[in-house]
């Protein structure tokens, strides 16, 4: 009784990329009363960025692989360009926010993904969240707003995946929070037939969720999405939600919810 | 009487550009006992980005100009790149630290510099420093590292001089802290001979100052330098030092000394 809620929304591409549909998020955002915290992802940005410099995208199996020039665009590109643009942006609607990496206050440690039958590269998978620095902020209404970069605290950045931190970032909080995790994407949720955005299945429960995948529902892309709601709901994060970004400011919007 | 000294340190290109000198300084900054903040220069990396991008420098008089892709450069390669690189090494070294742009926090609002007789585009004048947040990590043994971007509030980053980040927020701190500038860079201080690096003038004040102007001891670059250093001894600073990295670890070594 009496835990206070905070908002985890992760944002992608399809706002970022956008800048008007940026503009209009970060002005919606802003008036989201309690804590809250931003993760966004990268957008096409980064790939342009490489396109321009000449550097080719590393594929291996139709993975993409973040070789040390590849972290350093993403580094640029995601702490860089599309960190601070979102800061300022905050500020200019009297959000006061401060960006992160995960190597900024040792919030987020990751190890390299370990090397199979893929070598990834510069890619993390999170092993410690610390909240500290971030409770302090957020009790002093301040918004931290993460990209998706972590560290291992031994001097090397890691490329990792947004939708995980958002989850990781959930799940730390949810012992001193009613956690809420927003994904927001270009569809109103995890949709029946995926030409029509109105055949949003409204809930989803791990049994569900079992019998959507066999039925071929969920595939592609969603897959990993929803294994990160349900990872988060399994640890105690209360409220897992996939939409629009409407489903959080617009009363009546359709989205997906994820139960137990 | 009681005060708590805070160090703000200021690296440029020097250290930035040489990956062995950025992590060996690093290493004896994070011994650095008591309250710090760490500034950082650009580099070159800046100019090399450019050009691999096939991005002009922008020339008006001699002075550089930062148009709208020099400025996203500048935001990629200071607040993504080198930050997170900066911040990374700290933690690997079990210094806690949170990188900064201005916009982080709306810890330093600047407004675009007004068009005279030279448009220098988005290049920001420092208005405004806000120590709260910073005075928060500060007291919780986090290192607060900026670098050389501030945003004017309304949502537009700006380009602002390094020296002049260090001096405002030593000037901003300096009725809480005894606060202490250093200015590391190439040379042991001011030279009276500049081919002679064991030529440092041990101590300016005003007077001296005028003298040095006079002769054209100090002269070019070293002009702004040294009235970032005047500004902050005249506006509440403790002490302000100019010299190589080592003068902070490394008993008996010469650098200049600022006073009033």
């Amino acid at each position: 009784m009496g835990m206070k809620t905070l908002k985890v929304i992760k944002i992608g591409g399809n706002i970022i990329d956008n800048e008007a549909a940026l503009k209009s998020f970060i002005k919606n955002f802003s008036t989201i009363k309690g804590p809250k915290i931003l993760v966004h992802g990268g957008g096409k940005l980064a790939t342009q960025l490489a396109i321009k410099m000449n550097i080719s995208v590393n594929m291996n199996k139709g993975r993409r692989i973040t070789d040390a020039n590849t972290l350093d665009i993403i580094t640029m590109v995601y702490a860089g360009k599309i960190n601070k643009t979102i800061v300022a942006q905050l500020q200019a609607n009297n959000c006061n926010a401060v960006g992160f990496s995960g190597a900024d206050g040792n919030t987020i440690v990751s190890v390299k993904r370990p090397i199979n039958s893929i070598d990834y590269g510069f890619v993390g998978d999170v092993v410690n969240v610390n909240t500290e620095i971030l409770e302090l902020l957020l009790k002093n209404t301040i918004t931290p707003v993460f990209c998706a970069i972590t560290h291992d605290k031994s001097g090397q950045l890691l490329n990792t995946n947004a939708d995980t931190i958002a989850s990781e970032l959930a799940i730390g909080f949810a012992n001193q929070f009613k956690t809420e995790l927003y994904y927001c994407f270009e569809k109103n949720g995890v949709l029946k037939n995926v030409n029509d955005d109105n055949s949003v299945v409204k809930k989803i429960n791990t049994q569900t969720y079992k019998i959507l995948i066999d039925e071929g529902t969920i595939s592609g892309g969603m897959l990993p999405k929803l294994n990160n709601c349900f990872y988060a709901i399994t640890n105690n994060v209360t409220k897992v939600c996939i939409g629009k970004p409407e489903m959080l400011f617009i009363k009546n919007t359709q989205f997906t919810t994820i139960r137990k």
